[in-house]
C-alpha cells in the first residue's frame, strides 16, 4: 500500500485499539482491489469519544469509521441516523459518511457472526441454539440468529436477569423463535477462552458430531472450546470467522466489494 | 509500508490537501527507517479547524501534525505552547504531542528554506538578498534569512505597505541586517510561477552567475525563473529543496532522524 495526498481514510476507534485486527484486514483489502484508501487505528478513550468523533467527522477525506470497545453503545447519540440492526441492539460497530455529509451507523457484529457460520457450512435455519453470554456481542448475535430463522434460542448469562431480559426483547422482535430445545448449535459469546486457564463455557464431554460449535473469541482463534469441538467431530466457526463476516458486511456498507 | 493496530499516526491538515507532497515523503521515510508509523492527508476546511484539531489531539496514537494553507496562523490559539520561530512569524507548520499530553507547535518553513539553500551550496551568510513576496511563506523566509546572517534584505510585495511592515519587524528582531544592496541572492516568495503563463517575478535578462536564485514554488519544481537562472549559470534552490529542508526539520522536531 502507499498513502498519498488524495488517499481516502477509514479507521477504528477503540480503547485499547492496539489489539484489534481490523487495520491489517482492511489495508490488505485495499491493496488487493487497488483502492487509494488507508485504514488506521485510532486510540480513543471513553471520555474522549465525543470530542474525537466531532473532529474525525469534520475531516473531509474520512469516509467511514468502525467502533469497538468501549464505544459501540456510546456512539449512538453522536450519529445523525442509525440502521435497523443498530436500533434493535442499541449498538453500532460501523458508521459511514452519507453523500449529504451526515453520518449513519449500523451494527454488523451479529450478521457477521451468522455470515461466519455460513462460511463454515453451518446453516442457522432451524437450529436449536444454546448461547452463553448476553453482553454487547451476545445481544447482536441473539437478534441475528433469530432473524436468520433458528428454531429455538436459549440464552444464559452469569449476570442475574440479563439473559431473561434479552430473551424477552428477542421474543418481542421475533415471536416465532422458541426459547428452549435440546441444542444442536452451541454459541460462546462470553469472554471465556480469552485467557489461558479459563474454564470452558460448555461441558466439553457432551460434544458430539450432531452439534455445531461457534465461538466469538478472535484471539486465540482456536480456543480450548473450538479445539475440543473439532476433536469431537463438530462443525465449528471461530471468532475469526465472525470478524471476517462482519468486516465484509462493513465493507459493503462503505460501498466496497470485499 | 503496512499499517497495523499499533501504528503511530502523523498527518497534514490543509484545504485543499490533495495537492501536498508530504504524505509521500513521510511514508517513504517511515519505510526507509522501519518505523511503525503512517502519515495521512487530512482534508480540513478553515471553518472546521477548531473541531478537527480538538478531535485529532484526543486520539492517543496521533503523535504529530503538520499544517498547511489555510491553517498556519489559525492553529496558534489552539496550541498549548509555541516555539521561537512561531512567535516571530505568527504561524505554525508543525505541532507535536509533548510527553505530558500538551501540544506544542513551531514554524519550520523559513529554516527549511535556508536548509534548502545550503543543500544546494548557497550559503546565506553575508548575502545581499532581494526577496519578493511577504505573505506567509515570505514572512518565515525573511526572518530565517536574517537569523542566518545575510548582510542585507530588501523586501517587495504587491500589497501596499506589506513589505515595509515586515521589514520593520525583521529590523526590530535582527538590527544588524541592512535593507538594501545590489542583490546576489534573489528569492521568489510570491505565487508567480505556479500557473503557466505567469510573468516572471524578476527580470530574467539581468540574471548572471554572480547571483543565486531561490524559488518557493514546489510544483512545478523547475519554474520559468529557475529554468532561466540555470540557463544563465546561477546557483539555484527550488521549492522542492525548501520542502525537504522543512520536512527534515519537522521530523527532528518529532524525534525522528530523517
Amino acid at each position: 500500500m502507499s498513502i498519498g495526498s488524495a488517499t481516502r481514510l477509514f479507521g477504528i476507534l477503540g480503547d485499547p485499539v492496539a489489539v484489534v485486527r481490523s487495520p491489517a484486514w482492511w489495508n490488505a483489502l485495499f491493496a488487493r482491489i487497488g483502492r487509494d484508501a488507508a485504514f488506521v487505528p485510532l486510540q480513543v478513550s471513553a471520555a474522549d469519544l465525543p470530542r474525537a468523533w466531532a473532529g474525525l467527522t469534520a475531516i473531509g477525506n474520512v469516509d467511514g469509521l468502525v467502533l469497538t470497545m468501549p464505544h459501540k453503545q456510546a456512539v449512538l447519540p453522536l450519529l445523525d441516523a442509525v440502521g435497523p440492526s443498530a436500533r434493535l441492539t442499541g449498538a453500532v460497530n460501523t458508521a459511514r459518511r452519507l453523500p449529504d455529509g451526515r453520518w449513519e451507523g449500523d451494527m454488523f457484529d451479529g450478521e457477521g457472526f451468522v455470515a461466519g457460520l455460513r462460511a463454515r457450512g453451518i446453516a442457522p435455519e432451524g437450529r436449536r441454539v444454546l448461547q452463553k453470554g448476553c453482553g454487547g456481542a451476545g445481544r447482536a448475535i441473539a437478534f441475528a440468529l433469530a432473524r436468520a430463522g433458528v428454531a429455538s434460542l436459549a440464552l444464559e448469562d452469569a449476570v442475574p436477569g440479563r439473559a431473561a431480559a434479552l430473551a424477552a426483547e428477542v421474543a418481542a422482535a421475533f415471536p416465532a423463535v422458541a426459547t428452549a430445545g435440546a441444542p444442536d448449535l452451541l454459541v460462546n459469546a462470553t469472554p471465556l477462552g480469552l485467557a489461558p486457564g479459563d474454564p470452558p463455557p460448555f461441558d466439553l464431554a457432551a460434544l458430539s458430531p450432531a452439534v455445531a460449535v461457534a465461538d466469538v473469541i478472535p484471539n486465540p482463534e482456536v480456543t480450548p472450546l473450538i479445539a475440543a469441538a473439532r476433536a469431537a467431530g463438530c462443525a465449528t466457526a471461530t471468532g475469526r470467522d465472525m470478524f471476517e463476516g462482519q468486516a465484509i458486511l462493513a465493507a459493503a456498507y462503505f460501498g466496497i466489494a470485499a
